[in-house]
């Protein structure tokens, strides 16, 4: 793996890691109140397009990222879908 | 532009235009009791990671979404110190 990519993983973990404790928080509190359906989706939507792009590419590191924060901002949709009905 | 690229600044635009609103919600209620300083600085030293990525592999839309999100993740964390000491 050459220098650039390192430093793609090393981007990738910060803030990959930096987005996991919001997943949990909100799994754990049901508390979506502070969240925006509009943000979420179009966050999701965007990480689905940073995706693509890492594809094309040719980008390791995005590809990890972003098939790591998909699932992730996945889950926050459903959360505020699910628990925003109460 | 190649349609790469297109599909890159799509992804940028989607990406910011879902991170400002944060941004302005804090700068206006002065609430930082939900976010996490050690979050914030994982994920702003992991933009500077991804802005350094996006020069070495010359991606213009990595440099323009990374150069956005830096100010604003550097607004949230000045925001957490500031308002967190109350």
């Amino acid at each position: 793996m050459d220098y650039i990519e390192l430093i793609g993983f090393l981007a990738a973990i910060l803030t990959t890691a930096a987005f996991l404790p919001q997943v949990y928080k909100t799994w754990k509190t049901k508390d979506v109140s502070s969240l925006s359906l509009p943000m979420l989706l179009i966050f999701f939507v965007g990480i689905i397009a940073w995706l693509t792009y890492g594809f094309l590419k040719n980008s390791p590191s995005m590809i990890f990222a972003n098939s790591i924060t998909v699932v992730s901002s996945f889950l926050l949709l459903f959360f505020k879908i699910k628990y925003g009905k109460k």
